[in-house]
């Protein structure tokens, strides 16, 4: 499969990738739809006439809209005709769009453009799903011999967070204030958080059409729902959430900011990057599994670029390290009857491997403080500085080619001063 | 002041009322803003054109939309006018609405009307903020010593909820199903909830224009931001709570749904039932203070309608009882910077009173299922059966007239058998 448009064999966005992703240009505010290709973008408003397959002949109007949840709505065989007219659409042998007046008005320079949320996001779920994280985390703050927490296996642990917080790669973030403990049995003060830190996680948007209060998707229908993924970095303020998450979880810690990447991977362009899930003892009950379940080989870095422009990567992971997977995840966030909708969001949790250079938290890098991360500038780093860029990168290769998911990245700014 | 539309002295719904809802009716399924006045509903969207006041002149579309948000977004002042226009339209001394034809066009009776979800709601949270009810938690799950937790008087502790389940009075809640721990040193297991819990609460929808993220709403500016309340209901399911919701707080045990009443009472209407708040020791840090911390008098009751029709009002509670404010709540929620936006909601958590018959759900009125609960038909209930429903009724009363917040019932569906 060759596309007329040209890139490298490491680009992002080769055919085999086709993502999807929302996206201004300076002559034409209105917000369209787009999906990369190389360095390009191809404005999908300007070609809905295009989609003449059996589904979307109808439907044409799902790319004219400024979110994709219209179109995430539709569910799979569509997701997969628009695949399949837009992999026709920019292979070489189609000439259609190779016409030198239409390519320069639907093929639009990567460089020029802005991009915003993909999806309004109704409701947005993190989980909790990498063993080696809640480990880590749990030897931490209470013992090696209890690390995980009784119901860590039986369960994908989640919790509700705050949409309106969510945010796309490039946008700055703010440095929390609020209350901490600094000293266990004083009172506790108020301030600009000390221990500002990212956590490395992927999340995958919801598709199909909303399912009805009182409803179950059981994991083993649960693909049905689930239209692509991002990268994610879910900020966090460690002092404050040690002193405000219990017993309901953490809040203000957490709605400071979230990051996720412009482009939404589909499932479709992950298809040759199934590897097998981990193996699960207990044996989960029958809702939360599938026949052959997967998961995807997806390689993460975490990039720290400090004030200075130097670059240091501080951390490697991979998506497939998850013990619960999104199949999982999302039977479980409606075993009690919730509702879900196209649009939605639901994350991973920070995705840590087991060795301590794959951890995917400033938390866990520097062991709590106690190791300090070196970075390439000389410097080094407990937690995060103000004027600290954190950039996350995923991909999926082999097979002559690279999917990849672009930039998740965000800077931090001070704290305001008042 | 008189309305020419005539009501009973007990009527939830006088001219110092005039909640906002949104409503259909079987003529005209479109759905519109309503104001409550005696039995009857205002279509606003009818007589958009008469709200001519300076700044509501070139507003005139918010009264024609779908949900309320849009006229949440102008802010207290637009309110204030708006509600002097409906005071005059409505009253006896305003010929305007009183002509035979134009007052059958625009006004409804409310028995003919469906009522929907006011506002889009983007995100919901709920706090933890009535001192009896934490500390009855407290008492029953850990000891009474350490019944508070550390955090619990320095910030009104909350969690994000689940905006998707949240559904308008009426509307049937089925029962959950999922994972329970049964005995304590055995495996899960799975199937429906044992312990099926109400919760009484009220809830505030968020005004004024959104804010951005990074920035801080404090207490003493907060008032702005908070457009008027309902009272809610809160499902839960007590036993898959208690299994899940360690480390990150309740989830599945309270996104089965969560129910709100119709008709959003203005705080222009409760002024009149203003009362100090509870004093609060330690001091507040500034971010959760404000000159002559006041909260409301709204006298809530919770009813228990069994399936044969026989009603028990099984407690009596009231919304000062609350030891965090609306005020300091939202100003916690914004003190690490989340952004909020008109059609937020945010619930004040159970609100229990002192006495054991004012607590604010079934897990305390039965002290954990000790102590069963008495209804009218002679059975007792220490949680939910099937076929219950449970009605919270809120008001104000007193200087001859009465300030009502109308039902927020639903009834108990057996749980799904697959």
């Amino acid at each position: 499969m060759k596309s007329f448009v040209e890139y490298s064999d490491n680009s992002d966005f080769p055919i085999q990738n086709l993502p999807y992703g929302i996206f201004t240009t300076p002559e034409n505010l209105k917000k369209r739809i787009g999906v990369a290709i190389g360095n390009e973008i191809l404005d999908l408003s300007a070609i809905a006439h295009l989609f003449t397959g059996p589904l979307l002949n109808s439907k044409q109007d799902v790319f004219c809209k400024e979110y994709l949840n219209d179109f995430m709505s539709l569910g799979r065989p569509s997701w997969i005709e628009a695949r399949q007219t837009l992999q026709s659409l920019l292979s070489t042998d189609n000439q259609t769009l190779q016409q030198t007046d239409l390519r320069s008005k639907v093929l639009v320079p990567q460089v020029k453009a802005t991009m915003h949320l993909p999806a309004r996001i109704g409701d947005y779920t993190d989980f909790y799903s990498s063993i080696h994280h809640a480990t880590n985390i749990g030897i931490m703050f209470r013992n090696k011999e209890n690390a995980l927490m009784p119901n860590w296996k039986y369960l994908p642990v989640g919790y509700h967070g705050r949409a309106s917080s969510i945010v796309i790669s490039g946008t700055p973030i703010r440095r929390a204030r609020g209350q901490t403990l600094p000293v266990e049995e004083a009172p506790p003060i108020y301030g600009p958080s000390r221990l500002m830190d990212f956590e490395l996680e992927v999340a995958f948007f919801v598709g199909g059409p909303p399912t009805k209060l009182g409803d179950t998707v059981v994991a083993s229908r649960a693909e049905e729902h689930i239209f692509g993924l991002v990268t994610m970095n879910d900020w966090s303020a460690r002092d404050i959430q040690k002193w405000e998450y219990v017993p309901l979880g953490p809040f203000g810690a957490k709605n400071l900011g979230t990051t996720i990447s412009p482009w939404i991977i589909t499932l479709e362009a992950l298809e040759a990057f199934k590897v097998p899930s981990m193996p699960q003892d207990p044996i989960p009950f029958p809702y939360l599994r599938y026949d052959n379940p997967y998961t995807f080989d997806i390689e993460l870095e975490v990039d720290l670029k400090t004030a200075n422009g130097v670059v240091t990567t501080i951390t490697r992971s991979n998506y497939k390290y998850l013990y619960w997977s999104a199949q999982q995840q999302l039977a479980h966030h409606t075993v009690t009857g919730c509702n879900i909708n196209p649009g939605d969001l639901m994350a991973s949790g920070t995705i840590s491997g087991e060795m301590a250079d794959s951890y995917g938290s400033m938390l866990e890098l520097s062991w709590k403080g106690t190791k300090p991360i070196q970075l390439k500038d000389g410097s080094a780093r407990k937690f995060l500085q103000d004027g600290d860029e954190i950039i996350i990168k995923g991909y999926c290769s082999g097979n002559g080619y690279r999917i990849g998911f672009g930039r998740c990245s965000g800077k931090l700014l001070p704290a305001h001063t008042v």
